[in-house]
């Protein structure tokens, strides 16, 4: 890739190389099974929308095709209709959780409105759910009015990140006390890439009688998860980014095996019945996880997620961790030698062990050099406003040569000054 | 087709007969451009999982391989972001509504849950839910919890149906009073296909101040709607049966463009916000329909919904009409001739005008039937427990000649006593 006026700036090279790391990479074979029509993209945007794997495309052609042009609603007797719960006990291992205690349905804020709304009505007499401000914006939408509609007197209350970076952990477990009736949390942070000791958390709030609910939408298939260890009460995550389950593809939720019979889905539909195909006039839940399902899934959407989980469990999360571990501390070095000279910050924590598998990196022209990346340079970062580059590392499919890439890239853009012609410019939708 | 014994019994024939009724069909031509993998197989399940548009297998290439696969998350800028709406604005005419009136989101179950808690809390003060016991069960089951959610005393009350068949409109009638919040029924009955006169029906619950929500679910793409003429102010509706969209596609909501300002939408999401890419802390809705939207939406499961709508705008709802109504009485006169003799009865309304596009036939041993005719017969109907026989016509792939098939498939399972030989068998999900 020609970067016009940096040939007079040679990036400093780091020891091992790029080359040599991607070399070692006992992931590099995974790449070739996802489809890379452009095979000169720079894509750092797996935490966004995962990669096509070539496995989906043949799973897209029978899911269309065979069963449902083929065999009609037969098909629902032939996979369908155990496709949420069969998937997600694909899912479960992932996330450290037994067959049925995971289920594929609707989108991430729809589950969290279900499991929020029954974990409220499982801890009457307690009126806060305790969040932070590093939470994904509309996950916190959705609380308020959970609040809200659940009513006496409830509220939610936001703790603020000192920083904006680090998650405020201890100024949580200050505010626990017996009024607190669940704690909700993203395990990793959208924006700062922050990971919570979901342990430590969950524990602190089950001293108290309290809930525990973790948004896992930034986390899952990317960082080792430990429902079960951890005693987690209830999860939610979507399926779209590191499980590379497709553009909007139905999110999952969890319910500990314990608690299932005791918590009420409040948007109880069709596929939560216990006899769906009674079409009984009265509602009797189904008495496991299908009782959080609503209504019919999107099957073509739904069918496309198996093969990125067939994948990832082949991978394994160990070892995806391993190199993501190794490729976020290789991005932060290269951010240290060539990046901060140039003004750059790093907006993720500098400790790996808080590190999910994104780093963000502040600049105050961030939106002209995203924008100047993504038209000038085939690198696709995300920006998230005002100030943040978003850099995401997918294991899977990542390669240390792509971090190199879209770093001299950068480092191209601020020496000769070629943000500035997109200073103006519209951040994209991403 | 053999129908072994049968051959003794030849059925009466119609006169014009189902070859001159299909070859002078003016819809005809649109059968060919659905995938028909078996060309032998009577399909009258349309009003359950509509057929597969030959469009849509080409569709479902560009939006996996293409969109996604190559594009990744730019095509949330090159198309992705607006389709909710641009489907709901494909969808709209069919539907009677106007541009900006309609979204494609989430499941019929979840957009009920949202329409119903926004009524609610639009009449303060009211504490009656009115719908009837011919209703989708799961409807029932949604309204009875957001009745409890919003709490305040407010009930769901079931009008029950005399007969099974018929809706109690009068019933209906007369228990509205200004206690009534909300009066909301399927237009047509999944079981017997009646079919509510909307506008009468909107018109006295707008005079005691109530508010109105339709399920389109069984009428959108088969009967004539004209939500804006009738004044209705809310509607939901799923795209998997008439408008072919592909197996638990994305379901659809309406709401008047006058209302829409003035209602909460209880689950607001990411894609409900006005502005959602600032990532602000605070929840501001968007001003228009898609402040109905919630988490994001399966996107290639939406994207398969498009080419069917189209074949529908092409084809005209009214010749949809025109035809299902043809095919419906041709139906019920087979019955009347072949089938009443054999025990069978019409649970549908004997009335063309108050008959959606599928025909209800109870027998004593229906399940038997039912299994009989998909297993020895390749005829696809469905059955609804305890005692139905459900006969979906598609206008746009049903033939006459389907018809005779299953009648004439009916006549000979009964007269040869092949029924009992499922007595005992267990119903197919369909």
């Amino acid at each position: 890739m020609t970067l016009p006026g940096s040939d007079n700036l040679p990036p400093v090279r780091h020891h091992p190389t790029a080359a040599q790391l991607d070399a070692a990479d006992p992931l590099a074979k995974f790449r070739n099974r996802f489809v890379l029509a452009d095979p000169d993209l720079v894509y750092l945007d797996g935490n966004s929308l995962g990669r096509l794997p070539e496995a989906t495309v043949t799973r897209s052609a029978s899911v269309v095709g065979e069963e449902w042009g083929d065999r009609l609603i037969r098909s629902w007797n032939e996979g369908w209709w155990e496709a949420p719960v069969r998937i997600g006990d694909a899912l479960a291992p992932l996330l450290g959780a037994e067959p049925g205690e995971v289920v594929v349905a609707d989108s991430t804020s729809v589950n969290l409105f279900k499991l929020a709304v029954a974990a409220l009505q499982a801890r009457p007499g307690r009126s806060r759910i305790l969040t932070d401000d590093l939470n994904f914006p509309s996950d916190n939408y959705v609380l308020a009015v959970v609040a809200d509609l659940v009513g006496e007197g409830r509220r939610l209350e936001v703790v603020p990140s000192a920083d904006g970076v680090h998650g405020p952990i201890d100024a949580i477990l200050d505010r626990l006390d017996d009024d607190v009736a669940l704690v909700t949390l993203s395990h990793v942070a959208f924006k700062s890439g922050y990971l919570y000791d979901m342990a430590t958390v969950t524990a602190a709030a089950h001293r108290v009688g309290a809930m525990v609910l973790w948004d896992l939408s930034h986390s899952a298939g990317a960082v080792p998860i430990d429902l079960g260890g951890a005693g987690v009460d209830l999860a939610v995550g979507c399926t779209y980014k590191y499980l590379n389950g497709g553009p909007g593809a139905p999110a999952f939720l969890y319910v500990r095996g314990d608690l299932q019979s005791q918590l009420t889905n409040p948007i109880a539909g069709w596929w939560s019945h216990h006899r769906p195909f009674a079409f009984d006039a009265g509602f009797a839940p189904d008495p496991g996880i299908r009782r959080f399902l609503s209504g019919t899934a999107p099957m073509v959407s739904m069918a496309l997620i198996e093969p990125g989980i067939a994948m990832l469990a082949e991978a394994t999360v160990a070892a995806v961790r391993t190199k993501s571990l190794a490729q976020t501390d290789y991005l932060v070095s290269r951010w240290a030698s060539d990046l901060a000279p140039l003004g750059f910050w790093l907006a993720s924590p500098a400790a790996a062990e808080q590190r999910g598998s994104h780093v963000s990196l502040g600049h105050r022209q961030a939106l002209g050099i995203d924008l100047a990346l993504i038209n000038d340079h085939g690198v696709l970062p995300d920006f998230r406003p005002p100030d943040n580059l978003r850099l995401g590392i997918a294991p899977l499919y990542t390669r240390f040569a792509d971090i190199d890439a879209a770093v001299d890239a950068m480092v191209g853009i601020v020496t000769t000054g070629r943000h500035g012609a997109h200073r103006d410019a519209r951040p994209t939708v991403t």
